[in-house]
């Protein structure tokens, strides 16, 4: 088991793109710069999607650049197509991660592209990436979403998600991710899934893995991923968020009790769990009316409750 | 990892004791047929504590005496003291289990018995147990409770644990179970404290894990354990209960979504999860005012969902 866990927020992303309500620009900076100076080492700050498809994103090329001055921290954005990419690199982006659904019915709902032309498109981007200059090159990962099961198509065969992880990587990807998008995951299934595609792929091109709470399994899914060698897992502040196009889809993990859980299993994170408990404040001010989820704030850390790093 | 998984329900005991409102005992009866029905096989039906502390449990004998006549189902009574343990008898439960805090402090406060005192309550029981005829009298087991840590004491050192469960077998207790009452418990620690048990008293006198999902990593443990060779797990429907006498501690894990969980990783429960989601019905008509949880029952089973033994 790997000793030190990356955690990637996404609730910028992820969690804002899910509500109706705009977060004002200068919560969102406030909200990222709370959590890095609570340790949080990389967040995804927004998606270059069309801001008339979702206006909650239409800052985001302000947010990276704000956010790319925010020490230590690495910058990821979501990206839909190779139109997003070339803003996402314009805006200076650490990294950039497109999501690719592995049920191909979903992904041409989601973004009208079939598996072929999604993998085009990565190819696209990929040569777009490579022609950057070495210094100003984003990190480049594709999310395969839907991987665990789809809320249209059912289960997803993982076959398919083994080939379309291989093509993928041959079509220039860095690194490829699990997106359990629908909540269906479990985990002898992210144990199986994660362990195939690392043997078709190669081991150090899977680290990480986008799991969902939907149906309360979120943190067993994230034992089982931890168990075979994955050391990063999004997650999101107050569990906002999940898939504006995945109908029934919806709570990321929380990323409290995640941080609580790997500190408690002696793993380390980097991220100080009491000074993020306190981050929920900007989003209970900032978004007087959408539910905050999360176990540990509610109950509390244990009482002499140690961190790992401490 | 055991392929068969036995659920012990608990809500009609620990779900019960921990509200104010107490359930009609012609509720508590469609509640416990209607788990039977399901494929329910354990259910702890209430407990033998004095009815002016815990009138919820009032109707107790008289449980038993119904839960005695439904096919295939094994009856289990909470037990507080010897004199507990001769009303069970008297009442022909199948099973009797006694609480057993490893935080001293907690077990003072709770039973007003030091470890020395709990220990020679076992070995009393256990001799009552031991004359009864062979058949009719039940199993005897001990549930390690706050073994995880204590809302009052803090961090208990897991050395403790394991000299108290040798204690405990050496008086003539069947089995230990380990019993996570404050909702402390993390996959690493349930890992290694199942382990160091199973050492010290043999791999067969440990089967059982009663968890708490208080800062959500209920299921996330159930995975450590089930990897540890635990075969049997507690929970509660609705996610009713905690323990009434450890401030903060709050929420068994859910039956629903531990099924869930169990049966989508191909173990094998007997219950079949549909029919377990429709048992709420009675609960949400007998207990208006009580919030229900669970995220299965919220979000659905995902789209093709087929249980292990279909």
């Amino acid at each position: 088991m790997t000793q030190t866990i990356l955690i990637s927020e996404v609730g910028p992303r992820d969690g804002l793109q899910s509500i109706n309500m705009v977060m004002p620009t200068e919560a969102k900076k406030a909200w990222i710069k709370a959590e890095v100076e609570a340790g949080v080492s990389e967040i995804e700050v927004g998606s270059f999607v069309p801001p008339k498809l979702l206006p909650q994103m239409a800052d985001t090329a302000e947010i990276v650049a704000y956010a790319k001055t925010l020490p230590g921290l690495d910058v990821v954005a979501l990206i839909p197509n190779l139109k997003g990419a070339e803003r996402a690199i314009a805006a200076g982006v650490d990294k950039m991660s497109i999501p690719f659904s592995m049920s191909e019915t979903h992904s041409i709902k989601n973004v009208r592209k079939d598996h072929a032309a999604m993998v085009s498109e990565i190819r696209a981007i990929a040569e777009l990436v490579a022609a950057q200059p070495k210094a100003s090159r984003p990190h480049f990962e594709v999310g395969l979403s839907t991987a665990f099961g789809c809320t249209i198509e059912g289960p997803v065969a993982e076959d398919q998600v083994v080939r379309l992880a291989e093509a993928t990587i041959e079509a220039g990807a860095a690194e490829v991710g699990l997106s359990d998008t629908t909540g269906y995951a479990n985990p002898q299934q992210v144990r199986r899934l994660v362990r195939k595609v690392k043997a078709a792929i190669g081991d150090a091109l899977l680290n990480t893995l986008h799991l969902h709470n939907t149906r309360g399994l979120g943190l067993a899914n994230v034992v089982a991923g931890l168990e075979e060698g994955i050391s990063t897992f999004d997650a999101s502040l107050c569990g906002l968020g999940g898939c504006p196009f995945a109908p029934g889809a919806s709570g990321n993990i929380v990323t409290e009790d995640l941080v609580f859980m790997l500190e408690a299993m002696g793993l380390e994170t980097g991220i100080d769990v009491e000074k993020l408990l306190q981050v929920r404040e900007i989003l209970r001010q900032a978004l007087p009316d959408e539910p905050l989820y999360g176990f540990t704030p509610d109950a509390g850390l244990p009482l002499g409750f140690e961190r790992a790093a401490a």
